[in-house]
């Protein structure tokens, strides 16, 4: 399997998280060519600012591997990282991150800083952008439409009444 | 109460967390004069990266107040935050941080970055810093002292066998 294929499994999450109301993100975490977790934004549903995508594979990972450090792991997801998500990165010591597309408001990978490359930190991150990046980027588009749609509806029902 | 008191009870999880054999970091997180949630570092116990105080304090958090935004919440927490733990705190639009002791080697509040007050985020969080500094930055001093100590008295042990 190649990144685009590993991708792909990470936006599989991201519908999981766009059927659910969250915003539509997703990711997983492979080791020796192995996915060893899966997950996708649960930010609302459980009502915890930390639940994003990466934040639960990397928790997910280190059951899976029994101990905190990710150093041989992959960690593939559709949206880039905020610094949240950047610094657990840096905090797994994960080697690798692929994303799919840019997060130009509060990405930490490269968009507004990039934590993963800093030369104040102790650990570097080689990086990967832009894979499958037009269905990434067009799963966040489709959501955020949808939303505002629905509250457009929301407030024409609510203007009605 | 003031910063002190809060931050001394930030200080007694710090304290359960050496008990643990954790790196000695306590946090809780106040709202409306009350402590809501109170954590420590649980990393190697949960072999869990993302197990920082300031993560799992500001999750219980959020779990009292059944929502995700700790907007008029002011976190208390011994050292200095990780870029992980800043990105947690944007997460939840904390209003108010503050520390014990800075962290030079990775801290993201101040020493290596400042992702709470940078202007391409669109959160600002106020900072207080040295709060109980000497308390707070003696536990981790005694504890990594105490743990170099160990690793001689095990290499000795296992060279005299």
């Amino acid at each position: 399997m190649q990144d685009i294929d590993y991708m792909q499994e990470a936006l599989k999450q991201a519908k999981v998280a766009y059927l659910m109301g969250e915003v539509p993100v997703g990711a997983v975490v492979v080791k020796d060519g192995r996915i060893i977790s899966k997950a996708h934004n649960m930010k609302e549903s459980l009502a915890d600012p930390t639940a994003h995508a990466e934040m639960i594979a990397i928790k997910k990972a280190s059951e899976a591997l029994k101990g905190w450090r990710l150093s041989d792991c992959t960690l593939y997801v559709t949206m880039e990282p905020c610094s949240m998500c950047a610094g657990a990165i840096l905090q797994s010591r994960m080697r690798r991150l692929v994303f799919g597309t840019k997060d130009e408001k509060a990405g930490a990978c490269g968009s507004k800083v990039n934590l993963l490359q800093h030369d104040l930190f102790n650990h570097n991150v080689e990086i990967v952008d832009g894979v499958l990046e037009s269905e990434c980027s067009g799963i966040l588009v489709g959501f955020f439409k949808l939303l505002r749609e629905s509250k457009c509806v929301e407030n024409k029902f609510i203007a009605e009444r």
